[in-house]
């Protein structure tokens, strides 16, 4: 028995965005208790140089899906950032689910050594698939959903790590 | 070409620690030219039910060593948690760089199937080592080393998400 590279991308992506809904799902049913709005909530930061709620979602589905593709060598599909209301981010996060359901593992398994270059702000960057997963993707998607778990807890959310963490 | 249970694990391990470790540097220089001790910004806390930052690091210390520990079927060697200083912060994280050091590929590759019982407060946990280290270790260390991040920056620490992610 050996890891495979899908079965350390696409499940992982698939449970990190599960329960990132579980705590949204939290903080929406805090935030109205409170009577805040979705969109408050949403543009809800840490600090004011930092991205609000909407933005660390984005980013966690764009990290899933733009990672699968890219794994399996695949353009791709673009999503609009243009979501405002609680129900459009639910269904951001269903759509990328849905997305990375779409790929088999024998599209990504053996990509290890494929070479994927980013366009970033600041140029480009170069990885093998193997690098991309662990050093790349990986971290900035639990970074993402920890920060959205961290604003929605600021708030007021009462969740504890279990709920970040999910159920083995 | 195939991932390897210890590439996944071990690489990944050290480089959140080394990551942690910019990080924090980052956090004592803007600590220090704002007169705060580093006794003080290890106990600065998102919100005051939240872990302080002495306990985020020493966390994400312990998914590190424990985690290998149990991945390689041996016994985890105990760290105690007593760091009150900055100095002994970055020692205990060059302990745990250390001790994960130790252990061979060969130690962990092929313990996909090993199965690792965790004691909680709540009860027990069971899980095979593929799950230990993608369901549990992992996101838990990214949870820990994020909500560092996060303390620092909301502390006033000039640092992005390149610090958290390391170079390519």
């Amino acid at each position: 028995m050996t890891l495979s590279l899908y079965q350390a991308a696409v499940p992982v992506f698939t449970r990190a965005l599960n329960n990132l809904v579980h705590v949204l799902k939290k903080g929406e049913e805090h935030a109205k208790a409170k009577n805040v709005t979705g969109e408050v909530l949403l543009q809800t930061r840490l600090i004011p140089d930092m991205l609000p709620l909407v933005r660390q979602v984005q980013i966690a589905c764009d990290m899933a899906t733009r990672g699968t593709a890219r794994l399996a060598g695949v353009e791709p599909t673009p999503f609009e950032d243009n979501e405002t209301t609680l129900e459009q981010v639910h269904s951001r996060i269903d759509r990328a689910l849905e997305y990375i359901k779409t790929f088999k593992p024998e599209q990504i398994d053996g990509s290890e050594g494929r070479t994927i270059v980013l366009k970033t702000r600041t140029g480009e960057m170069t990885f093998d698939g193997q690098a991309y997963l662990l050093q790349f993707l990986i971290p900035n998607l639990f970074f993402h959903c920890t920060t959205a778990y961290n604003i929605l807890r600021e708030a007021g959310t009462e969740i504890g790590k279990t709920d970040f963490i999910g159920q083995a």
